[in-house]
């Protein structure tokens, strides 16, 4: 690992140790994916463990940083985490874990109620019923939110690297080929440009489809006249972009061109808002109110845009941040008007707030586009 | 849809609300993807929504079957559940179900311990203080276990297409290229013929590597004198195949070759005993005794086999399933050996089980094969 990643990771692990003592915890247990990375450098990829149980747990005290994984994942976490001390494990994570408990003398206990199973949770409370278990959720996404310059500038490069594979889908999309074949044009070149895996599902939508927020590529077929909508994401170095575009293949009728117009103008106020000290839930107002003056407040059903890093989706979520957005958060912002049976129309970019204001990480053109 | 696909759906539901009142259970809750869709036929993709709540949740009562998604999904819903009951949510899972749950009087429902988080349960149980809420995992995953013909059709079209990949990649393998290169041609064969996307990230590794049963592929080039081991999955329909062979880059020497035929041997000693009537945990032993007779009992740190379905990972737990095996069940088998820093050797091949016995879904050879 490069010098800096090491620093970082010291930092990071030093920090929960600080926010552990902040809330008289005597230990934290963390096994959300995006956390383990980030605090020890484990890479758990969504693989079959997504579908197998637990195969990778941290626990954190004051003085000892402990990464536990069942035989199939030891190897690789001795590589990843060079300074953390494995334990293999063959027991259910309950059983593993209530020892640990009870060997420390645990009696307060920070986990991820949002990630952990009921299942899980309620176990470890039966098995461990000297350590009382309290819920970090808030406090571990809090320490990811403001990302560090290495962190923007691997944001950057996946959101640079999705910016070319949207000029690449320009310059290979005909008129007749189907959603599914232009999903694979995008899934191919964002993986042969060095993405090591995409951020989600890719969304690539024609026509009348576009109205589905999150529907799938189809085998529909894109035709003149459509509106066609792409939201994609990739991953570099585990840090993902996220961005959509809508165009017109073949030359839009007035009220596309309109509604088009619309969801521009409210994305841009909510650029011209946003800086640092102005609540989310501001910034999610302020685009809200565009596409409502214009006759389209119900057809907006999703929240202005989301924070990004080692998830697709974390913290900030505009719409519920009532607190003043900082200097290094790093969020989408994409409004969006849907009418089911119709058309749907979104533009999503990436920004970096910095003291001067929104930096935009993704920079393809923004005004609409007219294809063939 | 067609009409076997409809009967099959009304049946499930049946067999749902029989459940509930064997458990004398007033509703039934579950958002489980693979729970959707078996009983609704509600598609979720692993998408955005993986990262950002709750895209779709199934309510059952006795007399009623909804489906709870938020605005980004109801068009979605509407066109993939045509008998279902659509809400539209806009609040979180827990408030929306805690007005469900009280307008309908539930006193007793079942959900989902081993896929909900805590923090969803918990929240569930504070807002809906009158309904006593109980896990019902088991009991749904029992419900799946045992398969219909046509689930029996998709998961073999599943194997088909992998062991045609398995073919394919034998064709293009050359000594030189890397793990991550052979990866993306795999990947690239499933989804050019037909596979809706990967049952897993694909295992793809050369020489020592090997020894890691869930590596990832990385750069490292596949030289001669390696191993190579492959372990990937595809889906159809939904319904997910999975493989692993094992094959020599070049001559193997005499111990390699003496292991190959040891994990070969523990598998055939399990396809040799599995039989209807017979434990899962019995199959798992008599693979497991013949790797240990061959010293090497150690180096088997995994199960013998899962279920596999609408998940590639569900029950039965063959080491685990203390329970008769039952024709209809679709399982792996797949013993390994795994010497760290030296190699890692696995066979893994899919079985379906019928009266008469094991009948293997996947084709390809189990020999050891040796590549030029």
């Amino acid at each position: 690992m490069p010098a800096g990643v090491i620093e970082a990771a010291a930092e990071r692990l030093t920090a929960l140790r600080r926010l552990l003592g902040g809330l008289d915890l005597d230990a934290a247990v963390i096994s959300r994916p995006a956390h383990m990375r980030y605090f020890s450098g484990f890479k758990l990829s969504r693989g079959e463990e997504a579908t197998s149980g637990h195969s990778g747990t941290l626990f954190v005290t004051a003085d000892e940083q402990l990464i536990l994984a069942d035989a199939r994942y030891i190897e690789q976490a001795q590589a990843e985490t060079p300074t953390w001390e494995l334990v293999t494990t063959s027991r259910t994570l309950a059983e593993e874990l209530s020892e640990l408990l009870g060997s420390r003398d645990v009696l307060h206990c920070g986990l991820e109620a949002e990630s952990l199973t009921h299942a899980d949770w309620s176990d470890i409370a039966q098995l461990a019923p000297g350590s009382e278990l309290h819920r970090i959720d808030e406090e571990l996404a809090a320490l990811r939110v403001i990302k560090d310059e290495r962190e923007i500038e691997l944001i950057a490069r996946a959101c640079a690297l999705g910016d070319r594979c949207f000029q690449y889908l320009l310059g290979v999309l005909r008129p007749g080929m189907s959603e599914r074949e232009l999903a694979w044009e995008l899934e191919s070149f964002l993986r042969a440009n060095g993405s090591e895996g995409l951020a989600f599902d890719p969304i690539v939508l024609a026509g009348p489809r576009a109205s589905m927020p999150h529907g799938r590529p189809s085998d529909a077929r894109i035709e003149p006249g459509n509106v066609l909508l792409l939201d994609f994401g990739c991953q570099v170095d585990g840090y993902r972009s996220d961005m959509t575009r809508t165009v017109f293949v073949g030359e839009p009728d007035d009220e596309l061109r309109g509604l088009y117009a619309t969801v521009q103008a409210a994305q841009q106020a909510a650029i011209d808002v946003v800086q640092p000290g102005v609540t989310g839930s501001a910034v999610d107002a302020a685009a809200r109110e565009v596409i409502a003056a214009a006759g389209h407040g119900d057809a907006f059903g999703h929240g202005l845009g989301h924070g990004i890093g080692l998830e697709t989706h974390e913290a900030p979520v505009l719409r519920r941040y009532a607190q003043p957005l900082q200097v290094g958060m790093v969020f989408s912002l994409e409004p969006g008007i849907y009418l089911p049976g119709r058309t749907g129309i979104r533009i999503e970019d990436i920004v970096a707030l910095e003291a001067s204001g929104p930096r935009l990480l993704t920079t393809s053109p923004r005004g609409a586009l007219v294809i063939g």
